[in-house]
């Protein structure tokens, strides 16, 4: 049991977070108490504390997608050390939410605000007939998809661009240019695809964007260059539908590493 | 389209079926019209014919119990040549029933009396805290697995044996001799055990119940003897206790090869 300073204002604790999406709103709590994976979890604190506590994510993840490892962080309102955080957080909370890593982080820390980069993996289960042992987390299509074609449109998305095209309405972000340092396409068993996208940061549904854009380019046996067209517009209306969320996972968010040697880690 | 002989006796279909039991009582029909895959298949078929058809399955699955590649068998009751038989029955059928193959088999052929192997899969998730994203498909243990101590159980498994002390009550067999061809724990990715076992047959929860002990024996650091002693003994009170169902799979079900040959796959 690492030595704690119960009660110090310094507290601040890391959580890392896995969910099953499909039934939440997604990870933002919202007004009127709709079921959401924050809220769920910071009801788990206040019976845990006694008091309410503010959870803090790394970001918004849509309804019905879900993690693998989100991160969230929260300042516990009194001491936590004779609290074996982990179980007692999994002990309040339903099984489709679990956390699976706790860190005594400093004060600096903010899931949010420090995160330098995050890493989504979505899969496609590419077969003739759905699979009903993975029907909740991938994306079912049956007509044959030409990976090749699919990794040369995801080679023109790597690095710095603006993805205003890709942007779903709703959102009232500064900027819209953001880094993709590496966007790849996979075959995984014989009958899966997956698109592995790791990047700076992603507008709304941007990773549901982009695969539904490359999957309907790929079908249609598009060139490469239409993406790029695409993406050149600028213009939401430009890039093709949404992939359903249940074949994404945000698998990963990052920090630098100067601030992960400063978190500690509570339990293994 | 193969050309298929309307309304002769000899016509027989044979079906590859994946399922989630998650939600179903297991395989086989039961009084009272309980959920079963069964059932609900029967249910499907008798809307595509309009009046009854029996399926016969390759064996039970019990409660719980997932299937990659069931197998069953039924003869239409009317002409199928204009019917795509896969399509038409998993459009009658809920998503966590979906029928993956189809074939024309010679009368000859019955799923369960023609069967000549099984192929299961167990898998364990072996890590900390639990998956939300694998819960429904692995059994959790949080312990960490002696993956070599697991094999030398695995190994004094293999062969021809009187397996009475791994059936659980409520079977009425004549003979408990069956024979497992192969018998071995996997890792699989960084915190998946599998057990894969392909054997002449099953008896009933079998496999759950050879799981059970050889994880119960592992995590006491029994000897391998131990497990000899409990196979010898003959006697279901010297097993351990039984594996949950959700970890289980049946992965597929072997004839022989002439007979596989005469059967002719409908649709790809």
């Amino acid at each position: 049991m690492p030595d704690l300073q119960p009660n110090s204002e310094d507290l601040r604790v890391k959580l890392v977070i896995s969910y099953d999406g499909t039934n939440y709103l997604g990870w933002q709590r919202q007004r009127l108490h709709r079921e959401t994976i924050q809220e769920t979890l910071e009801n788990s604190l206040k019976k845990l504390f006694g008091r309410p506590v503010l959870l803090h994510g790394s970001g918004r993840t849509d309804t019905g997608v879900h993690a693998w490892a989100q991160v969230a962080h929260f300042d516990p309102p009194s001491s936590i050390e004779r609290i074996h955080i982990i179980k007692a957080i999994n002990r309040f909370s339903p099984q489709d939410i679990v956390v699976q890593e706790a860190y005594l982080a400093p004060r600096e820390f903010h899931s949010l605000h420090s995160a330098v980069g995050k890493l989504y993996r979505y899969r496609i289960l590419n077969r003739p007939y759905r699979c009903p042992l993975r029907r909740a987390y991938t994306t079912w299509i049956p007509q044959p998809l030409d990976l090749e074609r699919l990794q040369e449109f995801a080679t023109h998305l790597q690095g710095e661009h603006d993805f205003k095209s890709f942007q779903s309405a709703g959102s009232n972000v500064k900027s819209t240019v953001r880094t993709l340092f590496s966007a790849s396409w996979q075959r995984i068993g014989s009958d899966e695809i997956h698109f592995l996208v790791h990047g700076s940061g992603f507008l709304k549904q941007m990773v549901r964007n982009l695969v539904g854009t490359m999957v309907a380019l790929t079908l249609r046996k598009e060139p490469p260059r239409r993406l790029t067209e695409i993406l050149l517009a600028l213009d939401r209306r430009e890039a093709l539908k949404s992939a359903p969320p249940q074949g994404l996972v945000l698998e990963r968010v990052y920090y630098s590493p100067e601030l992960d040697k400063k978190c500690r880690k509570l339990y293994e």
